[in-house]
């Protein structure tokens, strides 16, 4: 686990948790992703002859939306693949894709097919999600342990805990 | 590989191909997919007190569609599931799902997530998809090597190769 990121990281991640928070208040699944698109040109220069576009900047982002929208489908890092739309593989395998929670493997299974090479993770102690099928493949993993995470799922799986068992496909206990 | 299908698979599997073809016929990505829940009761029995539901039907269904909506996620197996809507977890534990071709990471993923016991796959030649992750997690597989889906699939990837490669991550050779 690690707690050292980047700006861009933070970009990334602050919009996931703001997208899990606003899940949270519509009643829904506080789940929130975002995917950035690193850029084409170096990430120091702002400057450079390659204009608007070659910065990093997020392309995909939203929440789990089984509640609200009765998907069965929109967790949030699908949520974010769908914001970001149709895009060429070159853009994906220059991306980091932020969640707040630990994937499930729908999410990583996305994560794979689209070969995104790079995961911050918000929490992964109340989900364990599919880590050891993403580190197989080769993916970058950085969980960041972030307390605000924790408590936000915590709350909403005392809250409504069927609910939550439903979305991980599992019976509740 | 085997052809032994029952009269429930031919229902799901015509079901996904229909839609295979209806995408084909609409400009895009011609997979389509399906799945049943095989019911409550015996699947002998349709004069059962359980009376209607018991019965096995398709329960949702779906084609590609990258093209026409641009999507990102909307396979043919996540479309059939997202047609599907919110389910219980039982009714996934007792279905089967029907696609026209072996599934990628995602849709895999999405069958791993909702422990969907069996698939049904037309044909794996246009792709290889995910079939060894399914098998080691316990997934059934049946592959009918069906001619209609190899003959539909090959003729897109010949037309549309472009886009073909974006649906599945990959750089147009
Ligand atoms: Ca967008
Ligand atoms: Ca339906
Ligand atoms: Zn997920
Ligand atoms: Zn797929």
């Amino acid at each position: 686990m690690s707690s050292l990121i980047n700006d861009v990281d933070r970009l990334g991640f602050e919009s996931a948790i703001a997208h899990a928070q606003q899940s949270y208040d519509e009643g829904g699944v506080p789940i929130g992703a975002a995917l950035v698109w690193h850029g084409s040109g170096s990430s120091a220069s702002t400057t450079s002859d390659e204009g608007i576009g070659a910065c990093p900047r997020v392309i995909g982002q939203g929440h789990n939306l089984r509640i609200q929208k009765g998907s069965a489908i929109l967790h949030a890092e699908i949520s974010a693949l769908d914001d970001a739309g149709r895009q060429k593989p070159d853009i994906y395998r220059n991306a980091t894709i932020y969640t707040t929670l630990s994937p499930c493997s729908m999410c990583t299974g996305a994560i794979l097919l689209y070969k995104i090479p790079r995961i911050v993770i918000g929490e992964n102690v109340n989900f364990k999600g599919e880590m050891e099928l993403l580190r197989s493949r080769g993916v970058e993993i950085v969980v960041l342990d972030d307390e605000r995470c924790k408590e936000l799922m915590g709350k909403f799986i005392r809250e409504k805990p069927e609910e939550w068992y439903e979305d991980i496909g599992e019976k509740h206990p």
